[in-house]
């Protein structure tokens, strides 16, 4: 295989390229100097060589612990459970979180033959039961298997912490009531607020 | 910078791919195993050590001259000139043409700054006046800037050679005579054949 087709073959193989897209990304990557490839070349086999799994949270990073887990700053009495690391950095990027994280890792789907075994709900309970923590908020996805998985980590974690809250559920903000499907309007009704 | 936001900004300045696109494809390839960013990696690696211009038809290549040129059963009376090599891979997975090419590396475009000496027209007239060349087939694009290349090429070509012909412009294979544009349609009209 020449050098473009192998290139197309790999860049096709990441979600949403397709054949004719890989092709194109590499005629444009021909055109821009060699340093634009080597760059990117660099940073995938820094991600790979780098990038672990935090020994306290699960969460990506360099260090271990994470820098949000050795942050002397942040509040470790509230605990805050996502399915994926990429949901603590846009956690993070509100800048309105200063508690600490739990990644779990994923979220129950039966169909694709994930239990809570391969969860890592049994690390959070041992967190949780070491003491010091105050509220466990779980953010899930507020899709069928986020809730499911909710539910479970609640019913795990509920005997031994003070607190498990859910993040809220309701019309994103600048969304439209218009184009809302019904159960969340319901949701957003059923939580209404006094103001 | 993170290793995770470094490729994420790396993989953000291709054509076509965003922040959240690039950081949803860093994401991704940390749930693949090492070898998928290996591999991605080192094809991007080959590509621009092993990727040159061919010195006859300006092809990209990994051996001078390229396949095409080197290849003894193409008929070398027969010259199609593109504006990019991208062009060529096009044509050639038709399998229809079986002659050989001629890359200008773009198109004339004022605008862009790309005039005359920015193609490659000067070596496509020493080939073609070196003889055996008995037709010059036009296939730059069918847009403004590719009809102005296509006619100074012939003007410069035609001189030296007994046949300058120009791609057919007219409705595409499975197109739609309502959604084609007025130009191609006209174009399609008086360029029309007896069955």
């Amino acid at each position: 295989m020449s050098a473009i087709d192998e290139l197309a073959a790999e860049l096709a193989k990441l979600p949403g390229v397709g054949r004719k897209t890989a092709l194109r990304l590499t005629y444009h990557l021909l055109k821009q100097p060699p340093e634009t490839s080597r760059r990117l070349a660099a940073a995938l086999e820094r991600l790979v060589e780098r990038v672990r799994r935090c020994s306290v949270c699960a969460n990506l990073t360099e260090e271990d612990p994470c820098a949000i887990c050795g942050d002397p700053r942040r509040d470790r009495g509230i605990l805050c459970v996502v399915e994926e690391a990429s949901d603590i950095s846009a956690i993070e990027r509100t800048g309105e979180f200063h508690g600490i994280y739990h990644v779990l890792g994923g979220r129950l789907s039966p169909l694709d033959g994930i239990g809570p075994e391969d969860l890592g709900v049994q690390q959070l309970v041992d967190r949780v039961t070491a003491g010091g923590v105050r509220e466990v908020i779980l953010a899930t996805n507020p899709s069928l298997e986020g809730e499911a998985t909710a539910l479970y980590v609640q019913r795990q974690v509920g005997p031994h912490v003070a607190v498990v809250s859910r993040i809220a559920r309701g019309i994103p903000v600048g969304g439209d009531l218009e184009y809302a499907d019904g159960v969340t309007i319901a949701q957003a009704i059923s939580a209404r607020r006094e103001m």
